[in-house]
């Protein structure tokens, strides 16, 4: 083993204890403590304190020795082996649906052993088998790994490559598609997703996990059990994000790609649908629709792939005293395409409308949006509002910046004409824009506190 | 009159059917229309539909009538002059606090007449205390208009100009300041000052209204009465945002200037306190803070105004793909500071590193956030957060984006010493970066559905 494996995710004095004791991960292991002794096997560690070592105890938990109280670490052997994941055939019943599992990086794809607290990747049928023996109930899995690149690395040749694999799979029968995803850039991806496969007949379901495996909070899982269920069973022909949908464990929300967006760097139920509420509800005994207005699952149903995308395209986030070199700088840089989060309807600062209209007339297609993210850019309300649409700006309705930027480089992809990507940026192609937003949906009411469950109440 | 003092506000339709019959706003008509006749003063409109005129029907209340419906309009007179708000002298108690109401521009300063229906502005005290008079009951109240700018071309200039005028005011013994503001950049503005304005003895609270008054659901007057109590009664000596806490208008919400942001483009509870609970509710009775940790009223206390601020910073929001070219465009137009808003846990792609390295070398000085706007940075969870750690990126903890650039400007304003300019950055100086962000804070639990009052149960 290198020392990296020796010691894998060890730092500071917890790393210490090992070097002085000459005991590395996997080992079994005697610990002799100040108060008492611990048997068990030296576990690796993902990102964590460095204090710490941790011991698979013979009883199968888990338990956290402070580096300080260590005496000694007496080896008694090394049973890597034993933890590894039990990796057993999937099995396979013809009643079930048929779920693929494409994998794109990040962290569902790399550590599933809840169970077994050790941080070996799962991603094989048979790995998940090992691991989530309950998926086995729902649907026959099958695995394929596209590319494994960390999320805020994903970009538009990511999303074309996904987009076509998802074309071939719904080709080949399949009653629905997971995609594991890293959790930074989901939304961005699911919103690509969303224009890119047009008309599909099955459930499409991103599913990540915000807390690794070998963590006990871990929502790594449960999130997948919810995705595979609404893969498998659900009536929702979309792309949808499935991640939790409240502290607790009880349920995942099932959220339309383009109206989605990660709204809190840690927690489990970061995802949030923007402006709505989600789609549906999952638990580990179905999907419950909160709404009526999805696509419904029709397998007959012809599916549109459309990867062109137009990669000189930018996203600008207003902010006070910007200066119009941000602006001429992406018109000197080549940009066909510019998507403005502006300030309270849709604003931004005078010294901008000049290079803006210089933008307009060089052929580059502007469109405004709120960085207020709920509620919809109107720019006819103040006359500084109106001088921007006399620059030719144009206004994005409720699309969420991050939606709009995807999509405008979509639609730079398909067309040179600006009347023409006018019409397509403003014509709704997967609930990207919608006629209003429902008073449910801004901030409060989608999952957290006990609240939450008043809230759906209304549902059940 | 001019032709657009005569049909102020009105367009298509509406102003079609004014034309056709020769009447102007502020005239005293009877309106024939198929079913009835309306009796009342012609009202000017400020932004709405362009099918409705709009009346003060002789009992007080305004009506809309759709164009279509109207047959005939007769004029009996003209009565502008009786829908003045009445002037009168600002009565002065000696036993209340002295207020004083800065002006900047935006809604709240140009539009106060909730009563009248009438929109025109109000703004010295004497106009105020004819459309408020309960003000009269809080404070005496003076007003000094600093310069009329909309929201969005609020900048460093005016945010010192304001600073100043604060210094001077608190020096000459007021007991509370008011701040007139436009609310698109309101949260940037209370940044700054909270930043430039240093242990204030006083109150100094910003207010401004989402809709204007000549609407009925206008939160201008209760807004100015809460900011106005806020100011004159409160305990709580900071720089605030004071805005309608629920949809509602039971109640306004004081918010911490750093950690507030502007969350919907229309509702009037837009403002939200980010990662944290409000710091008070506010109500026509009083004010009732929510927690403890905030600097108390102590009119001896000296106060620190530091208005230095270096422009040359951006805001940099990541998306997906973004090209170098937006990093290196800042290096050769000689921005000093960035502040980046990455995504998940502060992240951005690859490509973007090398650029960021050389804005390291070339002595500027970069802070991460993250877009998510709840949650802190954690650059060391991932080999990617590393890699941009050892380029030279700074995590900027849980520091709001916009908050971060505002402060990086300042901190730049006052030293060139790369070594200072982090301690500055990451030594809270005004309740920007906190210890912990309390789940109370994300997303839920700040009001609009009944939930926020359950929540607000805790604290009463």
């Amino acid at each position: 083993m290198s020392n990296e494996e020796q010691y894998q995710g060890y730092r500071g004095p917890a790393k210490e204890v090992l070097l002085a004791n000459e005991v590395a991960v996997w080992s079994h292991v005697i610990v002799h403590t100040d108060t008492r002794d611990y048997e068990g096997i030296l576990l690796p560690r993902s990102a964590g304190d460095d204090s710490h070592i941790v011991i698979k105890l013979l009883t199968g938990y888990n338990i956290g020795i402070a580096a300080e109280r260590v005496k000694s670490i007496e080896e008694v052997g090394v049973k890597k082996a034993n933890y590894r994941i039990p990796e057993k055939e999937f099995p396979y019943d013809p009643q079930l649906p048929n779920v693929i599992l494409l994998g794109t990086g990040g962290t569902i794809a790399s550590r599933l052993d809840y169970r077994t607290g050790a941080v070996i990747p799962a991603f094989t049928p048979g790995e998940l088998y090992g691991a989530v023996p309950e998926l086995a109930d729902i649907a026959n899995i099958t695995t394929r790994k596209l590319f494994g690149v960390f999320s805020e690395n994903m970009g538009p040749k990511q999303w074309r490559i996904t987009a076509e694999n998802i074309g071939k799979e719904i080709e080949e029968g399949k009653d629905g598609i997971v995609i594991g995803h890293g959790t930074d850039t989901m939304h961005h991806t699911a919103a690509a997703l969303s224009f890119m496969v047009q008309n599909p007949p099955i459930p499409i379901v991103m599913v990540g996990s915000q807390r690794s495996s070998d963590r006990p909070s871990s929502d790594a899982a449960l999130n997948l059990i919810h995705a595979v269920t609404a893969a498998a069973k659900s009536d929702i022909a979309e792309v949808v994000v499935c991640m939790f949908g409240t502290t607790s464990d009880k349920y995942s929300f099932l959220h339309r790609g383009t109206r989605v967006r990660k709204m809190h760097s840690s927690v489990r139920n970061t995802f949030k649908t923007i402006g709505d509420i989600p789609i549906a509800k999952v638990t580990r005994d179905g999907v419950y629709p909160l709404r009526k207005d999805y696509r419904r699952r029709r397998k007959e149903r012809d599916v549109i792939i459309n990867t062109a995308f137009e990669e000189r395209v930018a996203l600008v986030y207003y902010y006070p005293n910007m200066h119009p070199d941000i602006i001429e700088s992406l018109i000197d840089n080549g940009y066909r395409g510019i998507v403005i989060a502006g300030t309270g309807l849709g604003h931004v600062n005078k010294p901008l409308y000049e290079p803006l209209r210089r933008a307009y007339e060089e052929g580059i297609t502007v469109f405004m949006t709120v960085q207020t993210l709920w509620g919809y850019v109107q720019m006819y309300v103040y006359d500084t509002g109106r001088d921007l649409l006399a620059a030719g700006v144009i206004p994005g309705q409720n699309m969420l910046p991050e939606v709009a930027y995807v999509k405008l480089g979509w639609v730079l992809g398909q067309t040179d004409d600006r009347k023409e990507i006018i019409r397509m940026m403003l014509t709704p192609i997967a609930g990207e824009i919608t006629p209003r937003e429902q008073y449910d949906g801004f901030i409060i009411g989608q999952g957290g506190l006990p609240e939450a469950d008043e809230f759906l109440k209304k549902f059940s």
